[in-house]
Order: structure tokens, then sequence, then C-alpha cells
């Protein structure tokens, strides 16, 4: 994959009323021009890049299901985040820990400017896992004729109660970090940071996930501690490659998810989708529950539902890709071989 | 329910090697004096007090299932708490931060004391919810003899690592607050202690709990906020009623669960276990799934397994009375009418 900066100089207005002087976007592509191949636009999650081939290796590769030999494979980094797109740690003109509030809906709209950018009039397949499927979900509905095919995996139409309230838990404890509100620079809050990861690994993970991989290996075992370093270890390895304000200026972000949003509601949101769409779920996922696919499924007027099986719910978006390679295969014939 | 300390001025043997100069237990009887009452023990669960009348005030009371004018009714305020019993607030030889580790195993040393102290040879209904049950099962475990009936509800025989993975996640989110290792007073540590309260709630509920109570009531919202708000209440209000010092201590306590433990594992310490048993289940609870409670009925061998249902998880030992007190009339005579 190559990397690229598109910066857009005009003023970017957010949805909240806040505008931006410009945005900068840091997307991949899987090669210098689309050419006459198809386009597949890969939406990332709350805390991923625009390179999919480092964190869903085992789908995007010359070869793989999303063949970076055969399509044009785009991928960019949302706003707010700190892949080299606009965030709170490179917007000198808002305080780091009051960066505005981009909304889901704003994500989608940073998208279509690179997309007119590369001057692609109609998207292949776009699809996305937890919030890369907020902001495909979201862009299929206020964009439906630029979108062709649609696969929406361990995501949802509308943020819930049970997903804000997590998050909410997380901010509470970036917040408890007085480094964070104290806001020196981008390091701030980096304790409170790793507890919200901490945290935010139960709502990817499950009973049975923790399970098999955390168990205590003394069965006299008087302080259990596998799954206290394991959850110091991703908390401090977060804080390696992130920071507190850009986690939670998305988190917020992801707070604003709600395709019915002056629309008329969700489901007539939904009915106006014209892609062909696919939406998989994943049986143990205690974050999107399967439900949640469902209603998309449901609302949507071209759409199937593939409920997949994994033992370590959520994330089963990220490692249960010989399943989502087969449902994907199966419902779309562009990825046929 | 009449409030008592008992005090204790030996030295108090912690499983950890340390030892405490001496204990108070504070604890609640149904009346003064026991006389021919059978005696109906609770175990109270992690942040709750030594009254059930209280937080159970649908089962313990006059006419109630823990028939105040019928039973003698006791329950203790754990080891490490700090409603009455010696805590981390209370016990002036160690500092704030740094109290002893306060095992499970502990705890049931404490109530025996306590047992010993008010001349109960056996104990006719022994029962508690969550880690009130876990000092049930470790009670019936190390001391068989004195235990006739048991009930262990929404609990296990050993903590898993998904629960150990959800606490550390809390005890994170208190040490990222920098006023918890100062402990300059026992008010120290209150911003973590409201995220890590705000966490555990996740875990006591669910999605369709939240979905039920905290839904959005504007269709066009732009950042969801009733479930924030509940979250940031409920933090606050624990922080009112208890302390970031014993919560740490026992959430610690939590990790040492395992009634296995020299014993020659979990299955044959519950093998020793003489009191008729039902363990009680609710198919919702995610921090303490079913299969907990089934491998605790399996176990054990005078035991059944009862699951109801709730929309609560874990919070259904709180909430879902009438099916725990169904289930209790139905397989324990001592409580028929």
């Amino acid at each position: 994959m190559l990397r690229h900066i598109y910066t857009y100089d005009g003023p970017f207005a957010l949805e909240s009323g806040a505008v931006l002087d410009g945005v900068s976007i840091c997307y991949h592509t899987s090669c210098p021009e689309r050419g006459k191949r198809p386009v597949v636009w890969i939406c990332h999650a709350l805390t991923a890049n625009s390179n999919p081939a480092e964190w869903w290796d085992t789908l995007v590769g010359p070869g793989l299901l999303f063949d970076t030999d055969k399509y044009y494979i785009v991928c960019a980094n949302i706003l707010g985040s700190c892949y080299g797109t606009t965030g709170p740690t490179t917007y000198p003109k808002a305080p780091l820990h009051n960066f505005p509030l981009i909304t889901i809906r704003d994500l989608t709209h940073a998208h279509e400017l690179l997309r007119e950018h590369l001057g692609i009039e109609q998207i292949d397949f776009l699809v996305g896992g937890s919030n890369g499927g907020f902001q495909s979900v979201e862009w299929a509905t206020g964009y439906p004729q630029r979108i062709k095919n649609l696969c929406l995996i361990a995501t949802s139409a509308i943020v819930s109660p049970w997903c804000t309230a997590t998050l909410e838990a997380q901010r509470m404890a970036i917040k408890a970090d007085p480094t964070f509100d104290q806001a020196k620079d981008e390091r701030g809050g980096l304790a409170g940071l790793a507890a919200a990861r901490s945290m935010a690994l139960i709502t990817y993970r499950n009973y049975e996930g923790y399970g098999r991989t955390q168990a205590e290996t003394n069965p006299d075992f008087v302080l259990a501690n596998r799954a206290v370093t394991y959850q110091q270890y991703q908390g401090q390895k977060l804080c390696r490659r992130f920071d507190a304000y850009s986690y939670y200026n998305l988190t917020l972000g992801v707070d604003t998810h709600n395709v019915g949003r002056q629309r008329g509601g969700v489901e007539k949101a939904l009915g106006g989708i014209t892609a062909k769409t696919l939406c998989i779920a994943i049986d143990s996922d205690i974050l999107f529950p399967v439900s949640e696919s469902r209603r998309m499924a449901e609302a949507i007027p071209n759409a199937a539902l593939e409920v997949i099986t994994s033992n370590f719910g959520h994330d089963g978006f990220l490692l249960e890709w010989q399943q989502i390679s087969d449902c994907i295969n199966k419902h779309f014939d562009l990825f046929r071989k």
C-alpha cells in the first residue's frame, strides 16, 4: 500500500457548526493510479490507521480477498485521529483537549472530499468493521449513489446506550488523570488512556476469549495475575502508538453515530440505501450484538445478514478473516476468482 | 436489623502471612438474641454493608422470604470494607494505599470468628450473591460441618480471567488518579473510583438493560448523553458512600478467589461441601455466566441449579427477588410457609 497526503485548504464545516481551516487527509492506495481497477474502499476502526495491509493483513494483500494486485484499494485515516489526518495533536488552532466535536457524518464528508479528489464516481465495494462500519453505513445513507456494494461488519446504524456507557467509563478514566486537562503536550493523559484501553478490551472480547488466553497456570494461585499483566500490557501498548486527546475525541464521535438524524429516523434512513448490502454479525460480540446487524439487514432494501461464530467477541472482525472472506465471496461477484 | 460491633483483640493472621493487630467486625442481626430461631447468614457483595434490609429490602424484612421476625439473620461487613469493619481507612498501622491483601479465605476466617462469638454451632442457611457467593462457597468448602444449607447466587468457585481483567481495568483507572497514591486522606483517588465504578456497572448490566433504561429520547440526537449522565451519576454516587482504598483492596481480594487452592483443585474442593446446595444463575449475566454456576452445581455432591431470567445481567441478583424467592422456596423446606 502507498501512503499519500491530500490537503484541502478550504474551510471544512463540521456538523456542530465549528469550522476547520482546511484538513489534511492521510490515505493509502494499493497502486499509484486507479486505471480500470474496481474501487474497494476500506473504512478503519477507532484506533487503526489508513494501511489495512497492516491491521487486516489476512484480508488485504496480493492474492488475498482484497487483492492489492487486482483492486484499487483506498483507506483514509479518519478526521480526529493521529495517523497523519488532521486531529487534536496536529491542529494548532484548538487546545489539545478542546478539539471540536467530529461526528461520524463529518468523517464521511472528509471521505467524500477525498473521493472527489481521486476522481472516483462510484465505489464498487465499501467495507468497514466497528467504527469503520459506522462510517460505511453513514456514507451509504448520505450518498447512496456513490456506493454500489456495501459490507457492514460487527457494527450498527446508531450508537447504543450500552456502547455510550462503555465509552463514558473510558472517558472518565482519562479525565481522572489530571495531566489530560493540563494538556501541556500530546503525552498528557496517558495513564488514563491506558486504563481506558484496558476497559475497551473488555468490550472487544468476552468471557470465553479471556478464559482461553489468560487463564492462570498455577491451580493454587493466591492472586490471579495473568489477566492483570495482559490488561496493563495492552494499555501501555496503545499509549506507544496513540494519544489521549485523539482517543477522547474519537470516542465522542462514536456517540454521535445516528444515521437517522434529520432523516426521519433510523429505519427510514436505511431504507434509502441503494447498495447491495451484506451485514456480518459475530455471535459472541457483546459490544454490537447480532440484533444490531439484523436491524440494518431488515431495513436496508437489498440486504442480507450473515452471523459468524467466534470465541473472541467483537475482535472477531479482525480475527475471523476466513469466515469473513467466505461470506463476502458468497455474496459479491466482484470477489469471485 | 440491629447493628453491633465485635472486637477481636488477638492477632489475626492473614493468608498472605501479614498479621493484623486485632479486627473489629460490624454486623447486623434481626433480633438481640438467637433464641430458638434458625440461623440465616447473609454474605454481602463487594460494596454493600452489613444491613441486608437496606440493599435486599425485597427479600429481608418482616413477612419476607428472609423473615426478620422468624429467623436469626446475621450479616457481617467484610474485612477491608468501610462500613464499620476493619479496613484501609480504619487501620492506622498501614498506609491507606498499602493495606495488606485480604483474600476471600480471610473473609471467611473473620466470619468464623464472629460465628464463634455468637455461639452458633451450625448455620441453617448461608446465602450470598456475587462476592457474597464467593464467601459462602469458600466458607462451605473450608468448614463443611458449619453449613447445613447453602445458596450461591450469580457467583463462581474461582475468579475467572475475565473477571480479573474487568477489575484490573478498574484499578488502572484508580491509579490514573494520582491523589490515590498521594494518600493524604481517605478522600484520595475519588475521580479514579468514579471511573472504576462506571466501568463496573458495564459488567453488572448488559446491552439490553442499558437499552431499556438509558435510550436517547430525541431521535435526532447529535451527541448521545443519557447513558453518559447515568455513568457519571453512578460514579459520583459510589464516591459519596465508599472510598477508593477499600474498593481497590476489595477488588484485589476478588482476584484471590479460588476454593481449590491447596485443596487439590476446584472440583475436589467443591466435592467436600456437605450442605444441601442451590446454585442460582442469571441467564443474561456477563460477569458470572451460567457456566460457572453449572460447574459448581455439578461438583458439589448435593446440589441443584436454577437459571433465572433477567434483562439486567448480574444486577439481577438484586433485582429479580421474586424469582430468587421462588427458587429458594422450592428447594429449601426451611422457608416454606
